[in-house]
């Protein structure tokens, strides 16, 4: 059959009829028609589709071990946000947000109380919280791993000749009770890395690249499906306008100041300091994850 | 606005809004359409989203300056076809197909009659014809870029240790007739480059990695829109199965086989050869390009 504008998407399709995989065949079938969809709508000429394989290639060559150029792009294009937003609708559990590209290392593991900061700048701070059964249970065997950035607005990976390895990420085990807390500096809001491909493209395209100040969080529980998210700054900047569309209002919480000598030291920190409370709620899991 | 699974992509879009470039807003809004889209239809799971960032990175780390994955990835998903189906719709005119991945040197010009092939292994092949405006004008001042694979089914980019440089492949000038003559070899059909992230992506789903044989041009001529086209081997294997769907009834020549010896010298080759006719006709330009 001569493969025409109208039959070339039928004939890309059938080359995928024989994946042995279903989900792959669903998953390509549906890739062919939907990036078929869009060049027909644009109709790209050849010098359009070059600056996209250059485009692309470039993203390619600028992931290294500590840097994922993909997955912001994924981030800038609503899509990270938009998947976790479909994985997201466990009624009652804590909702999920994007993952981000500096989830590139292991964090260290530290017992309950201990800083997450090593460099000692900025506003102290005391993150509080319990993670929760949706009944209200405490789980006490949950393991939360956190990282943020700097008071300036930088994660470990993007300045190894300032930061220790490690600083500002902390992996904890829940107390019996569900509780868990430790020390750390309230994080600043941040550009997103600008330097490359994604970033001439927000340049191009006249977006910001901030993202309002945010705590990362991975929680897990046994028996319960894991939450990846974040507890957002509530004055931070950008709160409105995160470039990687990731702030949830249930997500957002005050960070309160206290002048209180008494408490920062019961807390094992010094006044003044920023104290925020951040519960969060798994979902039992359904025995498929 | 809390963002939803129906009003993220507003939202992404509205991000674009500001774009100053008119081109660069309507295709980012339909990428971000169009992506989102896809993303609803095969909601994927965390875990199929990071093997989509990690195909991704690597189809980027497998670019090189001598091979482009991402010109492969979009070649066996039809998307080059599409686009050359969508810019070769000019009436009497050649018709377009891809590019493919091994346009990645620059040809050496040669004379009218010069042989591409430096290897000396393979079927002697005579290639002739004209380069000819829609009304059948001769183009005496056409430019036509060739390249090949040889009697194996490789690019001289393929075997740097084997192939000197430049082999397979010619820049030539028509003559004031507008005819074009060279010697080569007979190309081989072969498998598109399948030891990188796309060709594990032709295994996972059952597909084949061959391409009919097949010489590609360039032709370009002053006043004229060029074109980037193949003449394919009639009798080859593959023929009615292009792995990145190239192949245009229009486009497909018997290569026609002589044992005429005196044909042979008058041509500078050596019977047994075999003798390809391939007219180019070109559009005027309508001075956009």
């Amino acid at each position: 059959m001569e493969l025409t504008e109208h039959t070339t998407t039928a004939a890309v399709q059938a080359s995928f009829a024989a994946t042995p995989d279903d989900r792959l065949r669903t998953v390509m079938t549906a890739l062919t028609a939907h990036l078929h969809a869009f060049v027909r709508d644009v109709r790209p000429t050849h010098e359009e589709w070059e600056q996209a394989i250059e485009f692309l290639t470039e993203v390619g060559h600028t992931c290294t071990d500590t840097r994922q150029e993909f997955v912001l792009l994924s981030d800038v294009l609503g899509v990270s946000a938009l998947v976790e937003t479909i994985n997201g609708d466990e009624a009652g559990a804590t909702e999920n947000t994007v993952l981000g590209p500096f989830h590139a290392t292991v964090s260290p593991p530290r017992a309950l109380g201990d800083t997450i900061d090593m460099l000692g700048e900025g506003t102290p701070c005391v993150v509080t919280g319990r993670v929760l059964g949706v009944d209200g249970t405490p789980l006490g065997a949950a393991v939360i791993d956190v990282w943020q950035c700097d008071k300036n607005g930088f994660y470990d990976v993007q300045q190894p000749d300032r930061q220790p390895a490690g600083n500002g990420r902390g992996l904890f085990h829940t107390a019996a009770d569900g509780r868990y807390w430790f020390r750390t500096v309230v994080p600043s809001h941040y550009p997103v890395p600008d330097d490359g491909p994604v970033g001439q493209l927000l340049h191009a395209t006249a977006r910001h690249p901030y993202r309002p100040a945010h705590i990362h969080f991975i929680a897990e529980a046994p028996g319960h499906r894991p939450v990846t998210t974040h507890v957002f700054v509530a004055d931070s900047p950008y709160i409105d306008g995160d470039t990687v569309f990731a702030v949830r209002d249930s997500l957002i919480r005050v960070f309160a100041e206290s002048d209180d000598a008494v408490r920062a030291e019961s807390l094992g920190t010094t006044a003044p300091f920023r104290h925020v409370e951040f519960d969060i709620v798994l979902a039992e899991s359904d025995g498929t994850r």
